[in-house]
């Protein structure tokens, strides 16, 4: 693993920026993932790199003018470094001591102890939060999904092939695809329902024996909760990845709401899987919350059942069992618009554990890579969804209202389980998501003698189909 | 359908330059294909955009220096439109007046009549093609492939899943998944052989039962002939592109060779689609032949037979049925390392119609975007393989040898055809690629009463897989 725990830990460090030390924020000063956002003078032009703290974005781009961040002497040169379009350079060589030195110089600046020297500089570098626009925190050219939660992979095989739930392959291969870069949106971008093809009715006899498939609104809308892995540095073509140095080619992690059309889902997947069900949309968290400030959550990872097979040996080493997971916590929340006018809170769906991935990211990215396929700086490789083995713990609605499908026919029935909808507090129900209706997806770590940390939110409300 | 034929396509206008009115060239003055490249005496940076014409490239960035093709007047101002980074902005807005006024341009200053007018200013652009180099015609962020031909699907299908070979979904949707846009190489690029996961033994017996999936070189390595359409024109996300105005999107198109590892494919592909059998290399060729230019050769879209159902509605017009295929001739050639040691000429595998599509590219692109998805200019659509009704019209190794694997077990047979080895000169043979062999693929268009035109070729030696 590249990174240990040190003096950037300390859960002693506080920072000047009050809102920093607030102890529920995401942000605290042993944080300080990065992003892309606009400052408030630069409407919509998200090219400026910049760290989140407390409630408020140090923009690293200007402070660069100031005060170097990385050189000896500040100015253009050393803007240039953190400007939006020179972000794949930064993040190729980011990961180790460019990263590290970072991470020491704003902690040195932003730390209480040295308010008196450096908060009147800094504090023109600032910006509250709400008055800055986010786009993605990366512009990703390729962008992969996996599929490396064993319970979702295991809930959504018994809907569907209730005899034969898990593939042969799925524990020897992280099972992954391809999915759509162009529609990776920044949280808070809304939603439009898609049209798409929906197969033909499941009993022809009810509409006639010539009933064909149908064109119109997605009437199974889910999300599905993961979190993402951003690459720092990327790899030749036809260079392979192994597994002890692939978490050198990972910047670090965000969250991600893969947007499913399950109606057309089922319809087109087959034989070349998802494609028009996924791509309509794709939303990403605004922070990369580095692989260096995650260092003391790290967790070994998932204990496979003895009877499992091992992984192959290139998909196997020690570190990896030991130390290869993440101990984030995740949450998806949800409020209607109705929730919303009359003032309620969101309700909490689902609350789950990254660490019950059965594939690390290690893994997935030494797998992807294992064919000699190229890399590049600020691609996305998402974990799939993310779901535990309890039924509060399932990363989206399919799971959680076991194929919510009223029109299902026969009905999708599995031992100990029916289809049950949420009901939210206004008195609707929900089996999939109505028009209005805000996702809400929250991540964090928390660790007894470390200071907690999180990745904001990544959120998106659902507008109506387009006529 | 956008274009019309016009007086571009007069098959009596000839060049000043002699070698594009050779009646086998592939691009005559009618023609007139895009390019991304690196003149002479800028090796490797491929930058310019040029346009072929005979066996040269006219390097329109520089040439804009000294004669203006778009505006009235030349300089910088003009030459930055051709300069590669820009591609993007100039495909955007390349489909209607803007590309017929750079075609009309060009034809005027190449043409025969006008060598006294034009020739000395437009010989110092122009380089001979052998001491250019070149990458792939347009930067895709995004690439899908699709699975458009009915014959391919239904080979391919027979001998995966004989009972069922083509599914209900097929002639409803045109199937297509995400392909990996950073692997796309230009044509020439060497392709390392990949290694995978390959699938157990399907005889437990031979080897204990324990015997699990396996770790190395592709055994099964296959090409894939396809036609590429690139884009010009995008969509935001959230709008559709109606049937009607789907050509307005596409620039033009080009040659694809799918390279694919088909014993990776098998054990990999359920559920969610092929992945690293595929992202290890695609090979794309240097041209964009434009839609103009494809004016002549547009042909009616597969003639369905009359027990399939209809297209729905937002995949079905009028002008699509009568003009939306195109009549491109596709041709495979083979050669091994021992045939060009011995100076053999390559020999032609298959030789297929693009017009033997189940679906016409527009018909993929209005289904693409039918959810919202967002096109961006220069991303890549791909066709699948092009496999026409006779065998020797197959476009790739697994439907000419019927599935070549002597591992298979049980055999897979089908009615009427059997596993055939490629016998080539040397006395060699082949079930699927070895090391060394030497793929070529070629396009080209023929009408009485026009010029041919061709896409030139789209070429990759098969390197030993990387220890």
């Amino acid at each position: 693993m590249p990174y240990r725990i040190d003096e950037t830990h300390d859960p002693k460090l506080e920072s000047w920026i009050e809102s920093a030390n607030d102890p529920n924020t995401d942000f605290p000063i042993q944080n300080l993932p990065l992003c892309r956002f606009a400052p408030p003078h630069e409407h919509g032009l998200c090219d400026h790199l910049g760290v989140r703290i407390g409630d408020t974005i140090l923009d690293l781009q200007e402070l660069a003018y100031t005060l170097p961040i990385v050189g000896d002497t500040p100015g253009p040169a050393e803007a240039d470094m953190f400007a939006g379009e020179n972000e794949p350079s930064l993040l190729s060589s980011f990961n180790g001591p460019l990263g590290h030195a970072i991470r020491a110089r704003l902690q040195h600046v932003l730390a209480a102890t040295n308010r008196g020297k450096f908060e009147s500089i800094v504090r023109e570098n600032l910006h509250a939060v709400e008055d800055c626009e986010f786009d993605p925190p990366a512009v990703s050219r390729d962008y992969t999904d996996f599929y490396a939660s064993l319970f979702h992979a295991t809930n959504v095989g018994s809907m569907f092939r209730p005899d034969n739930p898990i593939l042969p392959n799925y524990k020897h291969i992280p099972i992954g695809y391809h999915g759509r870069a162009s529609s990776i949106v920044p949280s808070g971008t809304p939603i439009i329902r898609p049209l798409g093809q929906k197969a033909p009715p499941d009993d022809p006899s009810s509409t006639g024996s010539s009933a064909g498939p149908s064109f119109g609104p997605c009437s199974m809308l889910d999300y599905e909760l993961e979190v993402g892995a951003v690459i720092a540095r990327g790899n030749e073509l036809g260079n392979t990845i192994p597994l002890a140095e692939a978490e050198d080619h990972i910047l670090g992690l965000c969250l991600v709401n893969d947007w499913s059309a399950r109606d057309l889902q089922k319809w087109e997947y087959q034989p070349l899987g998802p494609f028009l069900a996924k791509n309509f949309a794709t939303t990403i968290s605004p922070y990369i919350v580095t692989m260096e400030a995650l260092a003391p959550f790290r967790c070994p990872a998932f204990t496979r059942d003895p009877a499992d097979p091992r992984p192959l040996p290139y998909l196997s080493n020690e570190n990896n069992e030991r130390a290869g997971g993440f101990d984030i916590t995740l949450e998806v929340y949800l409020a209607s618009e109705q929730m919303r006018t009359r003032g309620m809170s969101p309700i909490r769906l689902s609350r789950g554990g990254f660490k019950d991935m059965y594939w690390t990211l290690a893994q997935m990215l030494t797998h992807h890579a294992s064919n000699g396929c190229n890399m590049q700086p600020g691609d996305l490789i998402a974990s799939g969804t993310v779901s535990g083995r309890t039924r509060d713990a399932r990363g989206c609605m399919l799971e959680l209202t076991w194929n919510g499908d009223p029109f299902a026919n026969p009905p999708v029935k599995a031992p100990g389980t029916s289809r049950t909808p949420i009901e939210l507090p206004t008195g609707e129900k929900r089996v999939f998501l109505a028009d209005g209706d805000e996702v809400i997806i929250r991540g964090y770590c928390e660790r007894e003698g470390f200071r907690r940390i999180g990745f904001g939110e990544c959120r998106g409300i659902i507008q109506p189909a387009r006529a």
